[in-house]
């Protein structure tokens, strides 16, 4: 029997409370939502489609050059619609933002940083990490972006308890919650706990199972889990008569007090199970691989602030800002890719459920910060290349970067929050911000946490012009005013990844484009040539 | 309580059978061994040690430039001592051998293989991962080789089981066996069968950690585990209205006895849980590196075969053929970086304990086959960037490229196995091995499998001279066949991975020569001046 997302979210939701739900949703692709539909396929509309029917090219104008838009126009412009594309920022991708040195921006509050990152040092301010059957890897291929991997997860890497002060590697953490739980289920199954469910043959196969997963003793030992190596070394193996030695493991009831295994789901998730991949020089090379080929075909005015959106009686025409001067560009249809609780400010003559819908968007908080070091202390000091520390301090997460390793600087994300703690941080100027990132990374890495920082930027999402947020939820994504978005409003069509159910993914921007793009011309062929 | 690896292991391996125990071995890093005994850190020699003395530099010939030859060479030359180094073949590096186009190789059997790989193509004949807390990673740095991730596990790869004919992806396995762990270990907890061993709050923490790593349902629902989004969808998630579905798992029944939980425990292990790493370009890398660093100071003699090492009045003298010519080196030390069943073949007259030393480790079979394709179709096709696929099939497993994502070409190794099923292969022409890799890879992956195939290599390492096996077994490494080995023999010294624990890894060779040039220096700094 097929299950959806949103009946197994609410699953293990109920009993789980919002800690568990949270990683859950993280772990599955952020939003729960409506029944499943089989969709066909995308075909990419043909520039043949007009030249053989003896059709003119319709005239697309697209709101906003991030991933949805630039989708939108690559496609469209491919078959050879006349597409021009109105950017308010000065660069394509959106949310889609690398962070280098020369990267100026200014936050809602007038607060203005400047980015001295090094040469080669970047952050991924937006989407950092692609699933490897999202579509997005095909554009990339498509688009010539080389791929590397993005470390998601990594043995070395650290749980840190702020209860306790202390912090395990993620290989330890799960070597003795696995070990416990084998033998657990080993001695149930042995006492015949397991009857009711299991075969002799089963229970048998069960064992063996565990034997190996958890590491555990034979049936004469109780099946006892008393550490391995998978733990890690206390003296490592080495030359000559140096065998390894590890540490006894704490206690069953301590490994479970201390709960690191709060954190083992995520890596199991669809969309963040590793192998998980990166653009090899920062996440907006895929921003303008698409530019390049858009603007190959069509235009892309940047710096165009978008006032009104107005349906017409054949088409639309749509008023923008460029400096002090305002423009208007007519069309036979508008796609609108800005986030909906920006579009929502608008002017427009839509209906009033359009705009309602807009605004029933609930922006998310988010943020991040880069600390560029001088020296890769966590590689040299700690033997940690790449991936990602947890903690339950409000900074939620500590990222390594997936590049340069062993270079002679590197790039950490200092923290990527959400929601409240996300707020708080967003509440303080860049410095503030640092201060308190570095306070809280002190106390998993130590005072070398605070020592070699070259340079700094953070980004506080729901403080950036343009997008205010760094997704959206809907408080329901089956209902009327989610589904009014996913049809024309005469002209108009909505695009986004927030019109998809891989909201914060730049997969789901794209496939919610490859929707709009369909639906739009299927509609243009359809109508008398 | 510390433990031993090899107690470790001997306790894993009495009851899990061969198959266990060569699982477990390979996660820890292949070979039990004797009582741990802290080393102090390596401190390389120095120049000065030399100058500030008086003492005159002293002469040293290592034989072979494998990478414990590579490393002694590296560390006594920068210390200033007077060294050459004897290659039998014309490349450094021994069993670090990366196949690109041009490499030429002439098995035992006197049949030659010459491959046509394309620019940047290659296949990492021999050690092919980098752990991070491995020396061989401190090396890349110092050396300056550009590191890249190796995918050492990837959820999107295949466990194939050829007895019901069927495949997975390692994600759906996972869900599936931790779903059902964990809906079993619920219920038995539930049942009271833990009371005796788990307080109530106890028993309550397991149940939360539970639900999330197994993603089951509640108590009302007896803990059931009926699948979720982890195992993958029959529909992804999609634009508009597609949640995603996915199908109902097997029985526990099933899933227990498709066994693929069997393969679990290898990404667990201390030296291959990811984050693993490899050279960018290939492993080799790492040898040319130590070798342009060796060549500033010292002499690599390349084809040079080692005919007899003696020991004489104060120092060595060892011969070796350069092609038709017999030549004599003379110097005040040797250091045997040879295998030792190969090194038991020169003549000597070191006692005669010592060749029985040499000739009681055992080599190990081991064999890869190179299958350059013209398209990269498990990317392509599958969804499937770099990963190890799991078979019970004789080529024991596939493994995906990890370079060149997305690229027009791509080198997937056919097989990597061991033991009776690597001497099968061995056995066989390339021809011979190819057909048959073919037809057990098309079991797991279609026709595709047998096509766009554009140039193939294979090597078998018993049959590979100067080698003659992957890497050795010791029948006991702790008695003193295995110790006679680790003190020198008058003024000849033995080095490699073999008198480690770290056999078959990079780090043993180098750890081990790192115990040979403290021995070393530490003597000849002893001596009157």
């Amino acid at each position: 029997m097929a299950v959806t997302r949103r009946q197994f979210l609410q699953r293990v939701g109920v009993a789980g409370g919002a800690g568990v739900m949270y990683g859950t949703m993280g772990a599955l692709g952020f939003a729960p939502a409506g029944a499943a539909a089989a969709t066909p396929a995308f075909t990419p509309p043909k520039a043949s489609d007009f030249t053989l029917t003896g059709r003119s090219r319709k005239k697309v104008v697209v709101l906003g050059a991030g991933i949805a838009g630039l989708t939108t126009a690559y496609e469209l412009g491919k078959a050879g619609y006349d597409i021009t594309v109105l950017e308010a920022r000065h660069r394509p991708g959106g949310r889609n933002w690398t962070v280098r040195g020369g990267t100026k921006e200014t936050e809602l509050d007038g607060r203005t940083q400047r980015s001295t990152f090094a040469e080669g040092q970047y952050m991924n301010a937006g989407p950092a990490r692609l699933p490897q059957h999202h579509v997005t890897m095909d554009y990339c291929r498509e688009l010539g972006v080389p791929l590397e991997v993005f470390t998601n997860s990594n043995a070395q890497a650290w749980i840190y308890d702020s209860v306790s002060g202390t912090k395990v590697r993620w290989r330890e953490a799960k070597a003795d919650t696995y070990g416990y739980v084998s033998e657990l289920l080993a001695k149930a199954t042995d006492k015949g706990a397991l009857d009711a469910e299991l075969t002799g043959e089963d229970q048998e196969r069960l064992i063996a199972f565990l034997r190996s997963f958890g590491a555990i003793g034979d049936a004469a030992s109780g099946y006892a889990y008393t550490g391995s190596g998978r733990r890690g070394y206390t003296t490592d193996p080495g030359a000559g008569l140096q065998d390894g030695e590890y540490a006894a493991p704490p206690s069953v009831a301590d490994v479970l007090a201390r709960g690191a295994g709060r954190y083992f789901s995520f890596e199991m998730g669809w969309d963040q199970a590793m192998l998980m991949f990166q653009p090899v020089g920062g996440m907006d090379r895929i921003a303008y691989a698409f530019e390049a080929a858009v603007e190959a075909r069509s235009t892309i005015r940047y710096g165009a602030e978008v006032q009104s959106v107005m349906n017409t009686q054949d088409g639309v025409e749509v008023t923008y800002v460029d400096g002090a001067t305002t423009r208007t560009v007519t069309a036979d249809f508008c796609v609108c890719a800005v986030p909906p609780h920006i579009a929502a400010r608008f002017r427009t003559n839509l209906p009033p459920g359009v705009q309602e819908s807009l605004a029933y968007a609930v922006p998310a908080s988010t943020g991040k910060i880069g600390l560029q070091y001088g020296r890769r202390w966590w590689e040299e000091d700690e033997d940690l290349y790449g991936g990602i520390t947890n903690t339950d301090l409000d900074v939620s997460t500590i990222w390594y970067p997936s590049y340069g390793y062993n270079g002679r600087r590197g790039t950490v994300v200092g923290y990527y929050n959400f929601g409240a703690n996300a707020d708080a941080y967003a509440a303080l100027p860049h410095r503030g911000r640092l201060q308190k990132a570095l306070a809280q990374g002190r106390k998993v890495h130590g005072p070398v946490y605070g020592k070699d920082i070259e340079s700094t930027f953070s980004v506080a999402w729901s403080k950036i012009r343009y997008s205010e947020g760094g997704w959206v939820g809907w408080p329901d994504q089956t209902g009327r005013e989610y589904r009014r978005l996913l049809r024309p409003s005469g002209n108009v069509y909505f695009a986004g990844d927030h019109l998809s159910h891989y909201i914060a993914w730049q997969a789901g921007a794209i496939l919610s484009a490859r929707d709009v793009v369909t639906h739009l011309h299927t509609r243009v062929m359809g109508a008398p040539a």
